[in-house]
């Protein structure tokens, strides 16, 4: 298998580019005329071993997770998807076809978003690695929503459930013993396996949410991508006030409180700290938190659940039914 | 080391950005508002042991290497560079000053060249691996050059001089034994060991002559990284003609002849097939060649050499003196 055969080859299969895309993958860049006044962009980078094993996913979900991970994070700008470039490190033990496999999945979410696949590298590396940088637009500097604006008296809010993605991971390293109490008695136990291994391996990023929580004000924004704990940390830090969270308004996804019961682990940890939810927690301020919401459910198919308020000060609280409070936790890759 | 702690490091030690970076490293996504109708985006991948061996090169110079040649790119697009934002893939055996080291690279090359380092992701790896995004950026569509516009009738140039890279890479390859030829006998003689080794490990992107070549009527150009018979082969698809090159008339760099004769390999493979000089190969309409000179030994610091004439027809002859034909070569990384 040849670079360039590769690279024709992957070019075949991916979704034709809008009109935006002047020039796409096989020259030596890209031309886009930026469709907007300010562009919004990001890196994320899924190494084998270290954000995904491939014992556990599909190679089709391995490329479609890496660009949705990737789009989350326009999502919590409130940016429109645009252009897509993907570096692949080919391990010796991916072949022509594996490779395919990958921008199929790639593809699909790119088709699903609206995002052009306009370039990338393909190279050999000793494990599968993925490097995808985004760049979405909007219209001008001031829609885009950083994690910087929230002030004290907003409301702080998050879109979907939490905990399934937490759930889902410890589902897949768990012990056979622990699937086995999952087994299909019911429907309902069914979906409570196979909703969090989906929000574990095939996230969404909440594009039309984080778009609609930008229009209807959004002070300060950040997709939940370490946990709960941990970005809502970073929010508290850029903006220079204190999150306080009630941990009993948490939007728990289904599931999520058997498996924690299997695995010994408390639901609302999962929810809290477990992170790869991909969902978007916002600060807006409180008289505008119904417009939000039903924007949202409506442009983002979502439900936004009140969480806690933005107050003076610094720090996230998260507190628990009894009165004692949950240690904010994040997922720092490289500890 | 943390990966919050390394990146608020990293931040600390880069170049301030430029107006046009609104928003930098340290949110979801960098704000830009670009300057200019159009935009140019690259992206490059370098890996330990495919791209580049720790023990030749410092951490400062890989750290430079993986910038410039992902500038090279906008180099040969005629862009004005923008902004860079670099994956870091970290292994076991790199320590945070080992990443700092990395960061003062690509810190420099970005202060020279006017680049904003605007993000970036770090996370752990098997190898050490770097994928950077450039963007760079023209006022309108049109004055970017890309491989596909070469007439028949016009003049192929190229900047620079060709080889050094290649023989650079075969002195570091090469036994004691060869090296020891070129011990400093003579100060031209430590200038051919230390001149190639140079173009390897630190090349430059022609930023400035791309420019100028585009402002000067390019009809295609291309950066010189697979070789110039291969990238040669990529004007000649895209534009659908032929390109007929002059082997005497290429700019051999210095030292080529000398470390050629010594490995045994013909310096003129080594000018057209070994790859890695990162000068720009252009064509242009004959009529223009001088004013082009000028304004790339102007802007560019560099000389123009006329190495053929793009034809009627199809693919890359590079004429020997003798009247045969040198296979044209090109890298592929995956071969």
């Amino acid at each position: 298998m040849g670079e360039f055969d590769l690279l024709a080859r992957i070019q075949a299969r991916l979704p034709r580019p809008g009109p935006r895309l002047r020039l796409g993958s096989g020259d030596d860049a890209a031309i886009v005329v930026p469709p907007g006044g300010a562009t919004a962009t990001s890196v994320d980078a899924l190494i084998d071993g270290v954000h995904f094993r491939r014992e556990w996913s599909s190679l089709e979900q391995i490329g479609g997770k890496a660009l949705a991970v990737a789009l989350s994070d326009l999502a919590a700008m409130g940016a429109r998807p645009g252009e897509a470039y993907v570096v692949l490190g080919i391990p010796p033990d991916l072949d022509e076809d594996g490779c395919l496999e990958l921008f199929d999945g790639i593809g699909a979410v790119a088709a699903q978003t609206g995002t052009d696949l306009a370039g990338g590298d393909v190279t050999r590396a000793p494990a599968l690695t993925l490097a995808v940088t985004v760049v979405g637009y909007a219209n001008r500097v001031d829609d885009l929503v950083t994690r910087s604006g929230a002030r004290p008296g907003d409301a702080l809010v998050v879109t979907g459930e939490l905990g399934g993605a937490a759930a889902g991971l410890r589902l897949l390293e768990s012990s056979p013993e622990t699937w086995s109490s999952f087994e299909p008695h019911s429907d309902s136990n069914l979906d409570h396996v196979h909703s969090p291994i989906a929000r574990q391996l095939e996230p969404h990023a909440r594009l039309d949410a984080g778009k609609a929580l930008a229009e209807a004000g959004a002070t300060a924004m950040i997709d939940l991508s370490d946990g709960l704990g941990g970005d809502a940390g970073h929010i508290a830090r850029a903006s220079g006030v204190g999150l306080r969270i009630d941990a009993e308004a948490l939007p728990i996804a289904a599931g999520v409180a058997a498996i924690g019961a299997a695995a010994g682990r408390d639901p609302l940890e999962l929810a809290s700290g477990g992170g790869e939810d991909y969902e978007l927690l916002a600060a807006l301020p409180a008289e505008r938190l119904e417009e939000a919401s039903r924007a949202v459910e409506k442009e983002g198919g979502a439900q936004l659940t009140r969480i806690g308020a933005v107050v003076a000060g610094e720090g996230v609280e998260i507190r628990l039914p009894g009165g004692g409070l949950l240690a904010p936790r994040g997922f720092d890759q490289l500890r």
